[in-house]
């Protein structure tokens, strides 16, 4: 019983690996539609997004199941419930992804970018996509010093996200309104996706350590 | 022993019942804040939304002491689970009020939004209070009309958030590009808080009925 609910255990966390590893793919893709309009692309992550839903829901109905089974307490009850919350965060990365190549569908055969913020973008793309690998990492390693490296591409991300809001605001930006409002969401979903990749990060490194930072949370 | 245990889980609807009621009461101060331009009470909504981050807090640590130390089942557990997972939707809402109320901050002595979208953040902001007040209702009576009215609201606060882009993409409207930018994050603001809204409304209704509709999540 006990060898089998370790076994279970050990399940949650790969599921979490899997959903985490559709993410950064999500993502990357995402970003590859962004930067080539590449409508098509941008349909595959929207309709991959389901994905990323269902197994969420597998995960948690089986995080449940095991509460309800096993009445685990301790650091197996803190892992379940850090998995319940995990899921949530990495679920909504993968809505963030699907938004962006939604204004991609939105804006075709147009970008959704003028040509001047695109650097910008492709920087905070990048980052993010590495703030979900390396998530994906730290769920497979439990390595700490990966909880540190999250954190800082996130300051990056939030850096690069204040600067397109400075760009938007000097006198050469002369995009249209409209191209404005999409630069602004894009930014956004971008910085959100930063966000939840360190609430998971977080989480992970208060299962392992103990220490919660409340500074962190999704 | 049981007797308790029921008591612990009233407590914990009840903790639930205060988050969402201050969380009202953010979204209703933000809003006259914003429309008035008010900073010393945007500060305020923004101090304020460090006790609904520490209720969240308190009723998590809770609600994991209930699963270690009572190891529930069936309805039980499925409420507990359940109460997580709606403090975190409601803590997400109080930021949203705080994040209209920075944009109030960053923005004095000017108004955030030019006076031509100020009836529709007008009707944004009465929606999204509903929403917060049905929410409230809604945990202290489990009335399941309330969910459908909930739904309701969120799809006019869709609406809306729908028809702020289309302002913003013709041709009378001249505000500047950080004008723009605000005015899109403010909207996205009130859309994310109906969602959320609705996702505790839809998790009560599924500790009331059984019923999940997967279409809601947060």
């Amino acid at each position: 019983m006990r060898k089998l609910f370790q076994e279970d255990l050990q399940n949650l966390g790969e599921q979490l690996i899997e959903i985490s590893s559709l993410v950064s793919t999500a993502m990357d893709r995402a970003y590859v539609s962004f930067e080539s309009a590449d409508v098509q692309l941008a349909e595959e992550v929207i309709a991959a997004d389901t994905q990323i839903d269902r197994l969420q829901v597998e995960l948690d109905e089986k995080a449940i199941d095991l509460l309800a089974l096993q009445g685990p307490v301790a650091s197996d009850l803190r892992m379940i419930v850090g998995a319940l919350r995990m899921s949530t965060s990495l679920e909504r990365m993968g809505d963030l992804a699907r938004h962006i190549a939604q204004l991609v569908r939105l804006r075709y055969p147009d970008q959704v970018a003028p040509a001047q913020l695109r650097p910008t973008y492709e920087k905070m793309a990048e980052h993010s996509f590495a703030v979900a690998d390396r998530v994906t990492k730290l769920l497979k390693t439990r390595g700490m010093d990966l909880v540190q490296e999250i954190a800082a591409l996130n300051e990056q991300i939030n850096e690069l996200h204040a600067g397109i809001f400075t760009v938007i605001a000097t006198e050469g930006w002369d995009a249209s309104a409209a191209t404005t409002a999409d630069c602004v969401l894009t930014s956004r979903f971008f910085e959100r996706f930063g966000d939840h990749g360190v609430a998971v990060a977080k989480k992970v490194e208060y299962l392992v350590t103990g220490e919660w930072d409340s500074r962190y949370s999704e």
